[in-house]
Formats: C-alpha cells, structure tokens, sequence
C-alpha cells in the first residue's frame, strides 16, 4: 500500500489513517436533537459539532486549543510572468506575518486561533527569528514547471514531512483543531495547475487573477499552466498523486498535505482555507481518500474556479465572503464557527432539562 | 414628519435619524486599499468595515462591546393552530435563556456579545429575577389578528419605546453595536403577514415552517394568514407603517423594531438576525428609510421566504449557514464578522510599512 510514496515513514503515516466514524456522526445528531432548539434549527453548526463528534468519537468536543499554519514558499514558474507580485513579496509578507501586521494575525487574534508562521522553501535568505515562526526552508522555491517538475520527489517527499511534522508537534502541545494557510507569489498558477492534473480540468476553467491579474493577462497565466501540463505530462498520465504534486505543486502546498495528512492521522479535524489550501487537500485526498472526514472546508473564495473544485470535491464551503487573500483568512473563520458548534454541542441544556415536550411530529422528523 | 406615530417622543426619535454618509465608506475603502493586502481581498469583511465607519465616522472601529438582545412575546393568533407547540414554549424558553441553557446562551459567548433576556409580553406571569433579564411585559401576549389588530395603537407604541429604551440603555453603558434576537411561538406567522402587508407578497410565498409545521400543515397556516390579512385589510390599505405593524406585529416585533430606531438614532450598528428581525427591520425601515444605513443582514434563514424578503429589501445576508431558530443566533454570528472585520481595519499594517509596492493594475484598481 501507498508504493507511489518514495518514504517508509510516509507509507506508514498514511497506513495510519482510518476513516471517521459515521456511527459516531448519528449518535452527535441523535444528541443534538434533544437539545432545547427545534431539531436541525441550528443548519451547519449541527453539521459541524456532529463531524467533529465523528472524528474525536467523543463528548465533549473539543475544537480549542487551535492552531493554524500560515506555510510560505516561492514558485519558479513566477518567471513566465504568472503573477501581478514580484517574488520579493513572498518575503515581505513572511515578515509582515511574523510581525503581525498581515490580515491573517488580526482574523486568528479575533478566532482565537494560535498562528504557526512557516518558510517551506522561499527564494531569498530567511534570517527571522520569533517563537512563532518555524524556518523550515527546503528549497529556495521551486523550479520552473513549465520545464520539468516543479519539485523533485526528495524536495516534495521532505516538505510533507516538514506538515506531518508540523502536526505531530501540534498534537504533542494539546493541540486539537488544525487550520491551512499559504503565501506563496505564484501559488495559484500551481494550484490550478494541480486541478487540472489531478480532475481533468481545463487551464482556462480554474484561471483566476491570484492577488492580481498579471500585466500579461489572465489567458496568459492559462497558456503557461498548459504548457506545464505539456512538460509533465507523462507523469500526469501515470495518475501516481505524489509524482503530481511534486511536479506541478510548491513546497508550501505540498508541506500543507503534510499538515492534512497529520491531522487525520492523529484524528484531529483540519479546517481547509482557500484555493491553494484546497490543492493541497486535493494532493491528500488522491494520496489517502479518508483524509476527508477530517476535513472542513471553511470558504468559497473569490478566485475563480474555487466553486467548481468543491462542487467536483461534493463539499460545500461554510461561508461565502468573497474572501480571496490567502494566508489562512478564510480558515480562521471556519474555526471560529467550529468552536461556535462545539460550545453550542457542550453547554445546551437538553429539551427534557428545559421541561418542553416536542410535538409529535418533530420527534418523528428526528 | 413622522405624524402617524401617536407619540411625540416616538417622533422625535425618528426624525433625528440621519442617513449614513456614503463619503465616509469611500474614506474607509481608501484606508482598507492601502493595507498590507490585495485591495478588496478581504472581500465582505471590507464591505463590513467601510459600513461601520460609516456608521461611527471615526477610527478605530469599535465593534466592542456589543449587546444582543432576545426579546419574548406571545401571539394571540397561536389559537388557530398556526403553530407546533404550545404557547407555554415561549415561557420555558424565556426561563432557559435566563438559566444560560439555549443556543444563543452560547453563541454570545463564543462570539464575545453580552446578551439581554427581554419579556416584552409574554402570556403568562413571569417572575424570573437576573441581572441580565429585563421584565417589561406590556400585555399577556396580543389579540388574535385574524380577528382585528394584534395589538392596540397604545401597545404597540409602548413596545416601541421599549426598544429604544433598551438601545438608549445600552448606548449609556457604553455598548457601541447592537445584535437583535427574538422568542415567541406563532411569530413567524406575524412576521409572514408583516411581510405580506409591507411588500404585497401573497401568504403562500412567505409561509414556513417556523419551529415546526403546524398540526394542521402548512397550508392552514398561509390561509390564517391571509385571514388576518382580510381582517386588517382597511389598515393594510392606508399604508402606515406604525398601523399595519400594531394590526399585525407583535410585541417583540414592535421591540426590535424600536431597537432599531434607537439604535440609528444614536449612530449604533445593528446586527439584524432572521426571518423575524427581518419583519421588524421592515417595519422600522417604513417608519423611517434611513435606518438601512446602521442594519446589517446577518444570515439567510433557512424560513421559507427569508430569501425573497431579502432580495425585495436589496440586501445580502454575510451567512447562510441553513439556521431556522431564531433567538439572535444567526446575529451573534454576524456580531463575530463585524468584530473580526473591525479587528482587522483597526490592526493591519499597510503596505507602505511592509515594504511591499503594489503592481499598477491593482493600483488603478483601487
């Protein structure tokens, strides 16, 4: 099993991976509707305290302490002019991150998430230093996909060790939720990229403008990630998913189907931000397929294409706030509404303690 | 002006609503494009943050603190079986919120929101005592509207100061954003024909299931309904606002409505919940037009007919997370939003101070 995988330890990570528990889901249900609210009254915050319940199997949940990996990496294929940014930003907003300036610092203070800051593999020097950040450099970026293989199996087998690690560490410090984030210039021409290797989709389908449009436009963006699908696509052909997310993927997204692979591992949930966050699913997915129960999608983003992947993944984000930045912002909520269904499962008093009979007809619809 | 409201304090609340000043969002949208981020890649979050400016014309932001108020009330119009429980719900219901026990107990929690336990009027004596419950029956729930007005001019004027009350209350202790909630079997049966009066839906469109379909179904309820409608129609035909919601609200409905006028009288956001706070923004909105300004939508219920009410106002809820309880639930969701939108305008770092120069498309852009 899991021969594709050039590591022991990533066979036996991914060997370790159960599926959730739908037993598990039914008993949270059969919970929740005897609580004081009509049943099913609560929508998606039933849904999401009754999946938790099925991957930590027990009460009460626990959606806190959270942490969330804001993972960074370079992208040679920047250099077809893919991206409105220079690469230079990948590092600025490193710094912004560590300096909590960035949009996602606010978001995690406001959730209550506690925010890892990680370099996977950025082009330039990394000399920061804080205890949040975990300098982890593989790389400094990928190669040019349009080329050959974005990263070589040493370079991806590494940086999904780096999340397995990322999570193992986690787990260790009573960590119980996981969240996804990236900063990466040129991250989405590698993430759509990924959707069509891995769904058949065409370039232009899962195209959008990134964090800009680039001066070269977006029908250029398509025509470069068609010609890295040319140059890979003898291993596209081979459908092995680890040799697709080496040779299309970034070290940030591989290091986060790292982080997706560990958490299901140690049955801890992962809330899944964005686009780039859902490539990185996608690779986890096509690697393990129970990684799924695991998993949250927290947002529709903005970026186009985002809604075809989860309509072709069967998932149906929490929110839509037309969020298209990145970095986690997205996950940051979903923890937020996850904690919200977990405090809501842990604390409601049940209808018999509030002393109402339900009518007969609810009692049959539950 | 105002002179349909029977009540010289009543109209001089309303007429010291001003409208919000549009140049004040265009100001906060300059500020929010320069933040270390893509402009408008914050997406709603933007949108929230440019409309509180609007609302408190200064920075920082203050989302902090925010009260929420669940408002009680009981409907004479539950004796033509409009409803799946019983009127003695409303009661027990009223002592769980008060005993920390139901859902919106929780949510405010989980979203930082103080919560106000409201007896407006409910049908049987209450004599609950908590710092956190205000007991201000006016009647033992209203008349049966298929019958004539639900509540007398004088009712219906007392329960609108009370939710002025309530927001001049709040104001002097500091609060600075309001959340809207509401207990009460059968009124969503009064909201349907506020909606109904208000917009010229016909019963059937606007009529759900609320807590629980009726004994009797559906349809039974959408033919009460139009029962009122027939037996208010003089009212109904006149156009008064003040009229039509005494003839047809209830006495949290009329509540909120005041806590809405109150709340923009004293340039205070409101976090609007559903189906039922909607039917109160609608009578508010009538009386005076320019309270759109301090309202934000902050869920599409799950209710039949929320969505059409929602496009017929032009407005688009932050969530859509399939709630269908009411209480305030889906608005200390919304309260979170707004905080975690506010958090971020107040906390960014801007560009300038990342060292990060936007690519020119985006600068036109913006």
């Amino acid at each position: 099993m899991y021969d594709f995988l050039p590591i022991r330890e990533l066979r036996q990570e991914c060997a370790s991976i159960i599926p959730v528990n739908p037993e598990q889901e039914k008993r949270a249900q059969a919970y929740l509707d005897g609580l004081s609210k009509p049943p099913g009254s609560l929508g998606r915050l039933e849904e999401l305290a009754r999946r938790l319940h099925a991957v930590q199997e027990h009460s009460p949940l626990a959606a806190r302490p959270a942490r969330l990996f804001t993972i960074a990496a370079d992208h040679g294929v920047v250099e077809e002019g893919v991206a409105a940014n220079t690469q230079a930003v990948t590092a600025l907003m490193l710094r912004n991150f560590i300096g909590g300036g960035a949009a996602i610092n606010s978001l995690c203070a406001s959730a209550g998430v506690e925010l890892r800051v990680v370099n996977a593999g950025i082009s330039t020097a990394c000399a920061f230093a804080h205890e949040s950040f975990i300098n982890a450099g593989i790389a400094p970026g990928t190669a040019n996909m349009t080329k050959g293989p974005a990263m070589s199996r040493e370079q991806c087998g590494k940086a999904l060790q780096l999340g397995i690690t990322l999570a193992e560490n986690a787990r260790n410090d009573g960590i119980r939720v996981l969240g996804t984030g990236e900063m990466g210039i040129g991250n989405t021409t590698a993430s759509s990229a990924l959707f069509c290797a891995y769904f058949g989709f065409k370039a232009e389908e899962v195209t959008g403008m990134g964090a800009g449009v680039p001066a070269a436009g977006l029908a250029h963006k398509a025509k470069i990630i068609t010609r890295a699908l040319e140059a890979n696509a003898e291993i596209i052909r081979s459908g092995d998913p680890f040799a697709i997310l080496a040779a299309l993927g970034g070290l940030e997204i591989a290091a986060l189907a790292g982080v997706i692979l560990g958490g299901a591992a140690r049955r801890m949930a992962v809330m899944i931000d964005g686009f780039i966050a859902t490539a990185a699913y996608a690779a986890a997915w096509k690697i393990v397929p129970d990684v799924r129960g695991y998993c949250f999608f927290s947002h529709g983003s903005a970026e186009r294409g985002h809604a075809l992947v989860l309509r072709r993944l069967q998932e149906r984000p929490l929110l839509n706030l037309d969020l298209r930045l990145g970095e986690g912002t997205g996950a940051a909520l979903g923890l937020f509404l996850l904690e919200a269904a977990a405090h809501a499962y842990n604390t409601m008093s049940t209808l018999q303690h509030a002393g109402i009979t339900l009518p007969d007809a609810d009692k049959k619809n539950s």
